[in-house]
């Protein structure tokens, strides 16, 4: 099942430096871990903004919320989730 | 360059039976005409809404308000574009 | 899996006598199905407003869509769809 | 009486270490003591937030505010509360 | 129990003459029957809106919600219900 | 001459033991003298929040804004006013 | 006292020709009438919209809602009331 | 002086044709009057909306009301007015 | 022209003692300063809130950025800003 | 392709002296390059706001983030981004 995700960044000004550095590289394995698992299939960057819309495709609600409650940022985002079902006009689907 | 597009139809009440028929039937084949071509990728149904998230590749704004603005829904539609740049943690870019 | 769902109605001035009277009807009993079906477990009136909250318990997004879609009052109602998850803290969960 | 009730946790960034672990342990089982005792029917993570959404069932709105402001979270958390009355297609009802 | 609630009339531009007159009568006496058994002790006009703040003392949401169903102009209204608590601080709590 | 005041208290983290004490005791007593004189006429507990909706009876705007910016609390509250008529259906007008 | 007032018109599109004639005419004498007496000291024009910002300086609220609720445009018109006190740094206070 | 200026059509569905036709045609020969005499600079497309984003360069307050209120479609745009200022960072400034 | 702005001021907790009131005299200071020389000529405190609508009267948009930005208090400000036109029903225009 | 762009700034208050003046004139300098290069033809001062609008004109989404994030002060800001196409009555399209 697919869901559209929006994820806004606002790191706190008191975290810098090597901490920071530390935690981005953290973020960025664990995405790439699940895009290359399948389950995060799309990431994209809003132009402009320190966020990024993502479509996720997992089997449950239970699902999503682990992966996203793990996401070494989550502390640090606001996120809105959209499910996502498949369109009359598709033509894949 | 990627648009992501949300869409949401109000149809007047006063649009029924054949014309709004025909109407919708021109709306599907322009929409997989497009989604073909390879300008239109992803469509998605919002759950529970007249309302979809599309994602959209095309060579520049204006191509896109053409393609947006020539939808045979376009009159009934509210539309929300959002510009799409690529992500440092995309495993694809 | 758990959705939380809010409709809210507005039938058009036009809608009266006894079509206004059918289509409520219809959406009774099409409720009543799906709630005895186990897939719409509950629904409550929101105080003071044409409105419910609902919780639907179904196998997929297409088939929330598919529910929310056959609605009697589809056309004439905003619905707001919340994926709901299991809490850590639920003593049943 | 039930009552729909949003709660969103904000935790501030100097809530660390066991001070956090203490107060979360002291939420999760004053929690569980009142669904124990029915006041408490539902409660259900929103996805992808740090919220839930739960359902009251109390006497009064003043036992209902008593229930809430002596959450050991009530300093952090943002809270809506909607009034919920019995809906005429509820097959329970 | 009390409940502040807000109501907003919109009355259609083809409700007019007699039937605009009976309809603006019938609410009137309804209001006032509800202020003279005591479950609608507040009324109060929103300076410069068709709109006016009232208190409800009912038994029950449903009770308030039967009420304000009732009300002739209900499907001209957009209502908000807040429930009310004691206040700590009040001097004849 | 009536107005209904909403006031959301956010406390600063750092105001804690004997100050907030102190400060709430201020707000009480300052409170319930102005209940006790007649021109604070009404108070409640917005349900799960820590805030109040109130109804001053004063003489003058300006009287209304000395009495609320000389609240203890006033730099740590968000307040809204809406004036009040009386209302052509109220059986006490 | 001094009110801020905020009026956005909104005519029907089927108000036309003579009658929206004299409905503008009758706006605009009721106006001056105020205005001549001293209760509407100023009236702007918000730019670009049908839209005006006024200031009202009557005795009391229900006069002001006795003199907003006879513009002959206020079935077609949003109203927003803002109460004003002296400001501490008026020199003319 | 400059002027940001945004315009969102909202044609009613009762208007096609010929009338529609000679409506849009007035608009487009009043609006490049204005652009070739220097008093509106920039108009740009929205991307997938009915609606322009504008550059207005006029003498006063009262001559940008008059450009604006004179519009052919002024009574069915919604519009914004936001003044401008020089930048302290702009090389041409 | 003329301009209608709304400040709201939201002063640091930080900013205490001595600091404090030298900022808030400067502030008065180059308020009266404005409106003797006749371009602040109004300036209302909004009742309940720590904020002012003014009106400035001023030569240009930069004068009126150049007047606002030079505010003492504008660090700790939300400003908006509202062009006013003269209203063809004003009795003194 | 053309983007208008709103940037609004929020400096900490723990930003000063030195350090703040150091990148206040890293942005100046950034922006001025750009400005000269082309790709940020336009930049206006909001009128009473620390905020700006700009026009950029860039070949990419991945190029004007590339520039957005790039900006010193990009920590400090809430930007949107809205792409425009030309107009259909641009008398210089």
């Amino acid at each position: 099942m697919l869901y559209l995700v929006r994820m806004d960044v606002r790191l706190p000004d008191t975290l810098v430096g090597q901490a920071r550095a530390d935690l981005l590289a953290r973020e960025k394995a664990y995405s790439q871990e699940l895009q290359r698992s399948g389950e995060w299939p799309h990431i994209w960057r809003v132009v402009g903004e320190y966020a990024n819309y993502s479509v996720f495709d997992v089997d449950s609600h239970d699902r999503l919320h682990e992966v996203l409650s793990g996401l070494p940022l989550f502390p640090h985002m606001d996120i809105q989730v959209t499910p996502l079902a498949s369109h009359p006009s598709d033509v894949r689907a």
